[in-house]
């Protein structure tokens, strides 16, 4: 069913790249679908992948070329001339091309654009690359079939002939009126149904969703997975139909804002994967390592200041790794929730006192139950002075870290910066520092007090 | 444009329900789209639910019934009769139907399905609900229109008129051999721009993707992502055509796996979300927090086992909180990447060794940053021996961290474990534990050499 890319496979092709087995390779390939041969590509070292790409027929080229990691793509366009570019994203959608398109330089984007043989494709490439990255424009493609609402059913089935040139799959019929502005849609279902001299007004949906070209990625991707849209139309600022955009687009969305969560959690600040070069993985890791550092070395100063205590009691010293693992991972999971519950937009409202509420309970319950294990644990192995020490401040931290791992995202998600960037190394480094001032400030206390 | 449920709103809709003021609040309810009702109901208790649940019409009710959470709708429909619950399924589309029914208990699926007025969408559920939870069976709907190949295009515009009844979106025509085993596809777009005479099998597209009742979920994402499918027709051990699969279903499964995967990785048990009970989130909590509390007991007996160490060197405490906090950072890093790589696929072939090498590579790097830098720190704030205790420990650690937080996802996954659990908290609390033994035996080492 499924093409598997495995190392034997990967070895066997590139030894026939080696013996130059060019008709060989072109039936192999002939079987593979393109993002099979794209993921193949995206393996080899660039003069490879150029040979591979070179073998590929006009049809599959540009589909192959969409499908490859951005990184693959760009060193591969650097060895073709503009023309030659211009030639694989003349088929190509208009969307695609222009995301294509957009990762040029300005100069060789100019040049492409004409050197381009179908003008309506380069008109329609040139206006797509305007729109700011992150928006419905940008997402959107301008293929897309029409009609007027005061035209009939076999007009609208002409109109579908003419203009279904360049769309590959076809969900639905957009309705106009007169001044290009959408009203409605009309399914193919219902078109082909429909008496041939019907007019379009008298069946056609007027109940639409729509998105103005400005509206974000984001909310594109929330609005099409809430309803349920396979295509959603994008119109301009007076209202007229200037292009759609389909799931498989939003699909892609989706998962990148999950994988980019995912990563600002794990402390790591850049958009990698671990195909990506040496340096650029050291890079996007080392800044959230520098801070951690820091946290410790604050930790240093925390600690170092109740060095007199530690000579006459060096059992202080034992749980210290506990107190900061536990904070570390309770902070962990009350952000976790929160980060998802704003992703999800299952968070309602704008309050944050009923949500901070809800988790210091969950820390309270949790901190109760781990408290009285410590302090079984502590009191039996060392003495009671101990054992408060650290099921007090073991509480104590688990109810901070509650706090905090709910309170920050909140507060970032309200200044408009991520949370998930707050969830994880923030939080911990956080919660570390706090952690231990805690556990020393009531060890102090207790051995001064009984 | 898109709805947005704030506390005041659903106050005065409180208010409203308070006041038993139906016509009112049926009026605005109208305005709203199932999804949005959904969310409303969600929010509240189980008798304003109901009360709410009661005003909408006949149409929408199905609708929103399908959007609410699991947890309300299963109150919601405990409240219900099985002729009622029958009324409801009756015009949801198969897939939906089948998966309200499977949250009921088996008597109740039984009266359910007799109650119903539609025989052959009861026939159609009950198969349904028989294939496993996480299959291809269990996502697909029966909704469909197929064709076979030796009929004409006008038959087949008949056909669509017939069987498109229950079909609420359509996009393709499956087309069948005499067998009614699946040979192939037709478009709307052809069948609208083809002769009405002209035959299927002269026109139709044998190349078609499809899967089997059988295939899990997950590859039913990744599939229909890779080759960016809207629709995927499901087909039985003999190749015949039982059902399709809509992207709208999937989108689902890939939001779902990566919520997952990040509960996962935070050391959360179980799915839950911030509106759940607290009892609850609670429970889907203590586990992975009694393991971060087993490593800090072994972390403190390892310190403790240094106890004459401490009282003689105190400041060899300053730096436990720093040298746990990098090698968890590390480890949670290094495991992102691999988990991310094996969810997108992006990892080809079996093997281990070239990953590790290449995340072993990128701590070397960052550890030798870090300790660069702890060591001017510790040098000119303490002595050298102790800068040397942290720097080189530090250097081990961060490789150490590597190492684990590539090593054990891999391996969990070649067990096929879900590899986020081994992420978070695991990897954290193994990287505790080793970090202080390495810090405290570099320590030890050191003095007694020097």
């Amino acid at each position: 069913m499924q093409f598997e890319l495995t190392t034997d496979y990967l070895d066997s092709l590139k030894e026939a790249i080696e013996a130059n087995d060019s008709i060989g390779l072109k039936a192999r390939l002939e079987e593979l679908y393109p993002p099979d041969i794209a993921a193949i590509i995206d393996q080899l070292d660039s003069d490879d992948a150029a040979y591979l790409y070179e073998i590929l027929d006009e049809e599959t080229a540009p589909k192959v070329l969409l499908e490859l990691d951005d990184d693959t793509r760009e060193k591969l366009l650097e060895t073709f001339s503009s023309k030659e570019i211009a030639e694989q994203i003349d088929n190509m959608e208009s969307d695609d091309a222009a995301d294509v398109l957009a990762e040029l330089p300005e100069d060789i984007q100019e040049e492409v654009l004409s050197h381009m043989e179908d003008i309506d494709q380069a008109s329609d490439i040139a206006e797509l690359i305007n729109y700011e990255e992150g928006t419905a424009g940008s997402l959107m493609a301008k293929e897309l079939v029409s009609v007027y609402a005061f035209e009939t059913v076999s007009q609208c089935i002409d109109a579908i002939r003419n203009q279904a040139d360049g769309v590959d799959v076809m969900y639905a019929v957009y309705v106009l009126d007169t001044h290009d502005r959408l009203i409605g849609m009309l399914s193919l279902k219902k078109l082909i149904i429909s008496h041939p001299l019907a007019r379009i007004e008298e069946i056609y949906d007027p109940d639409i969703h729509y998105v103005r070209t400005s509206t974000t990625s984001e909310e594109v991707a929330e609005f099409m997975q809430k309803y349920d849209l396979v295509v959603l139309p994008v119109v301009d600022q007076l209202g007229r139909l200037v292009g759609r955009i389909t799931i498989d687009d939003v699909v892609d969305v989706i998962r990148e804002t999950a994988d980019e969560n995912i990563q600002r959690m794990s402390g790591i600040t850049d958009d990698v994967d671990s195909n990506d070069k040496l340096w650029r993985l050291s890079r996007a890791r080392i800044p959230w390592l520098l801070v951690g550092m820091c946290g410790g070395i604050i930790g240093s100063r925390i600690i170092g200041s109740y060095e007199e205590e530690i000579k006459i009691r060096p059992e202080m010293a034992y749980f210290i790794p506990l107190i900061g693992a536990m904070g570390g991972n309770v902070g962990v999971q009350s952000s976790a929730i929160i980060v998802q519950g704003l992703a999800n937009n299952t968070l309602i409202g704008d309050e944050i006192t009923p949500k901070l509420a809800k988790e210091l309970s969950v820390g309270m319950v949790n901190g109760l139950i781990c408290s009285a294990l410590i302090w079984g644990y502590a009191y039996v192995i060392e003495e009671w002075k101990l054992a408060a020490t650290v099921s007090i401040s073991l509480l104590t931290v688990i109810l901070c870290a509650s706090f905090l791992g709910t309170f920050v995202p909140l507060t970032m998600n309200r200044f408009k910066i991520n949370p998930a960037l707050a969830t994880g190394p923030f939080v911990t480094t956080l919660n570390d520092i706090i952690g231990i001032t805690i556990y020393f400030l009531v060890g102090h206390l207790l051995y001064i007090i009984l």
